[in-house]
């Protein structure tokens, strides 16, 4: 089958590798033709489109347009663009980490010029390449057909889903990003706390992740790359506690709260994130002056003193 | 080789299986003798012991002797029966979920008595028996070694490990229940928003799991059971929400409160459970008390006023 | 100073009768009459008006019309109908609990019609008549010097600001009801534990909370409010534990997730009011579930079995 | 009445002047001698004892001796010594934040000795002086009433109150400020919302705390406090983000998890303490390894690529 694949970062690449080794023909393209030209050099490789006018015009119609790129504006100026370079019945699919509130209204108003939209929650990072990609989708479901021997190519066996109609694709992998950050917090609490208990001071948590990893209840896969990144870096001394959220953890509170479901630990995770930037926390400064306030001076000798408060 | 397994429950008794199929010698006991008579009776089966004094009897020191009984209460009791009981030199390895600082104060009682300790802290639930149980083991080293042919046979492969002195065992299987308590509460957290979100109304939850277990990054062994559990009541109606918790996950808080290591999606995990228990929560009488001393009447019409506050 | 207030509710008919006690000119409208009848009975009291044409007519310009009304579409409305009442130069003033990023289009929208418009964050509840009402005001700075001599008669001594712009007032209001929802649970969980603990089992709670009204750190008008609720009824037992919200401290929680700006305490306040109203949470029956699947029947009797993982 | 007071700190100085004040006699105790020599200079001042004996001996009996240490080892110490020193029927009240289960077992181990113990919670810091100690009473009821006359000079009008049997008196000071923590934190979250949005840039943080403490619902003793703090020092840039936490925070917690009452506001402000405390998170830099080991590197150029999960 023919797509157009537009991003070749860490995840497009990848996609548009499993899309070949199936046999599809994926005519690519990339803001930057570095890596338009070394996809296009591999064994099989794709077609270098250096331009979107040149993708559009390489593909037949209906032509399939995958879209792998950031989340946020970016995505939303290649919606404009192909807007005006698709032809009615081509089909526009947003593969990227995309806003499904943005999914309704896009589809809205691709329809408008007759072009379908398709969004796709595509998750497994990295290792996608060799594993394949868990994909969710949403938007019409003849579309979701028309797309399956490309899901096919990308997925597991079993690894893609229709979800709903517009939104649907994304809504489901914004929850599993909240899920994500509520996991891997369960999973960093449990290790700092090993880490930081007298009683954990011996163990080697590489060995332990792995143990934990052969037959226990919290066996994951988040778990054998904690076992990998404490392997290669047992007390993760190269690493900033700083730690980037994306936008779908973000939007799952968000979603939550008009929801009015009660999301307690997948909000803390996210907010833990954003504990983890700040070098110099205004709300900590804040109780420290207030102890002052009503104990007196913050250093006290034990000889002289009783409850501050 | 031989062992005393007590306490033949969904634990103990597939545990005595397991170490059977591989050849040991296992003399059982129960409180209620059908489970040993049971066990004694399957093919290959167990040595029946029908008091603690038979089973003694029927070992060949130095004797081995797992108690694989509730935690609390029962396993103190055992212990004091077998400190009379067993001999210099014997080993009482204690597989329940007990607290690791009790495991340091018995191993010292039991020195004094020339007994050794062990604490192994044993995951798998009843999958136990056809996947293996992953053990975590504390106490001194060469009780370790005499214990591997049997620890070999319980746990899958590379399923146990050697995780420090008195009461590392069950350190690290208190915080491997704190984790477990975090990710269940994230999996339940994000599963509910799908249920109670409108995006999420039709999909079927099961199929979701089933796919997320599928190259997706939060694919696990707890998320596969979410699918089994979907699969078989779609919506859960047949389930009452009402968590029970054992202690692991409580004293995964104490140790984080004690240790100044903050652990706050552990805690809010655990505290969930408490609040599932509660059908009249004070609290939220109070929260609602509240809101009428300050703002007047709960029911307003929206005709008549404004902000409540 | 001449004013029409439109909407009679709990806040605004209160907010009326300080104006007038205060010699201010009231033209009052409510949707139902009879509230406007009411206050026009009152000794000193409003000119009543029965359409909002009236209202208008019946103020000099530059008019002052100041909308207490509940949050939401029935503001929008209000606007609306206003912007086409008013003439260039009048004043509406939006004393409700606007989200005020509403503020800042509406103010631009009014703009353009030669209308200002004032944004009023107002604390105080059903004790405003008496104790006066906090008053946060945004919008432009000679609006708020115009409004002067209404606020010194509606607020407490020092009892209104300036807060900025447009949306300033409803943005500081906004965080107040989020710091409220997060001491309103503070007080409810320390209560809760005194109630649920065998050691507070035998405490009088009104007493301890006009006690701990009487010097202690944690003295406040909520923990009078506290006192006046549960010396009203001890143990709350006419009050179900259903706690609504109102729109602020979601805005609060989607403040702080925009800005990264980790506030679990105020999330967590917001969370446990949605549980509250969960009468079957999905959440628990899957957590429910899931112990079942790994650990086997829920229940277990003592003298059978061991650890449930 | 006549007193021995022990410990001369922050609190202990302060009470024993209340009492002066009023008449009572103070025969006064410090372990490094200068605050005692001090007290006893005032006008109206205490009997100056250098060691414990000569306080006992300064006493008629029945002596009542306050002890105002430092909560731990030091107050036991003092138990101990005391033990020795005193006679039947004698009072030991011990007014600094112990932990109520201690009080128990030493009222126990006191009685056999023929000595009274009250453990009385004391709540007021560096206020307390002028305002008065608000008192929170265990122990036997006629001790309570023997000890009045001293509360009612150490404390505001009603702001003492007997709370039950030994114990009781701790138990409510830990409730109280584990109330206090969950308070603090909220008026935390909020400021710092305000401090980090783009909407709170422009207001002067303490003329707004000093507006809220007029007529708003969350006016309190703490923001009296917070207006202070920020009046002295705006942005708080004087004060380290390092926030302290005493026993009783902890306790709240460990008494929450007993009871299985749900505390998770508290709880967290207790964990954000910690977290003050944390200059390089083991838990985050497990959450950023993560990331980089399904995401890829950490690293990524807007051009280049997409969703990094």
């Amino acid at each position: 089958m023919q797509i157009g694949m537009v991003g070749l970062g860490k995840m497009g690449m990848n996609m548009a590798r499993r899309l070949l080794q199936d046999g599809h023909e994926v005519v690519a393209y990339n803001r930057s033709p570095a890596q338009t030209d070394a996809l296009a050099k591999e064994y099989g490789g794709a077609i270098a489109a250096h331009t979107l006018e040149e993708l559009v015009e390489a593909l037949e119609p209906p032509r399939l347009v995958w879209l792998m790129l950031p989340a946020g504006q970016i995505v939303e100026e290649h919606i404009v663009l192909f807007t005006n370079l698709l032809s009615r019945g081509d089909v526009l699919i947003d593969g990227g980490n995309s806003r499904f509130r943005d999914d309704i209204r896009r589809a809205r108003q691709l329809k408008k010029h007759g072009l379908h939209y398709v969004d796709a929650g595509v998750s497994g990072g990295i290792w996608g390449l060799e594993i394949g990609y868990c994909t969710m989708v949403g938007g019409e479901r003849d579309m979701f057909e028309l797309l399956t021997p490309l899901l096919t190519s990308l997925a597991p066996e079993n690894g893609f889903m229709y979800c709903g109609s517009h939104g649907a694709g994304h809504f489901v992998k914004m929850v599993h990003n909240g899920i994500e950050y509520g996991m891997m917090q369960a999973y960093a609490e449990g290790f700092a706390l090993l880490d930081g208990s007298e009683y954990g001071k011996g163990l080697e948590l590489s060995e332990l992740a792995k143990l934990w990893n052969q037959g226990s209840v919290i066996r994951s896969w988040l778990l054998e790359l904690t076992e990998n990144a404490l392997e290669r870096d047992p007390h993760l001394i190269n690493i900033a506690p700083y730690v980037e959220d994306s936008g779908e953890g973000r939007w799952t509170v968000e979603e939550a709260v008009r929801s009015a479901v009660p999301a307690p630990v997948l909000t803390l995770a996210l907010m833990e994130r954003f504990r983890s930037r700040q070098s110099n926390s205004f709300a900590d400064r804040l109780l420290s002056a207030l102890r002052n306030e009503f104990g007196g001076h913050a250093v006290r000798s034990a000889e002289d003193g009783a409850a501050d408060d």
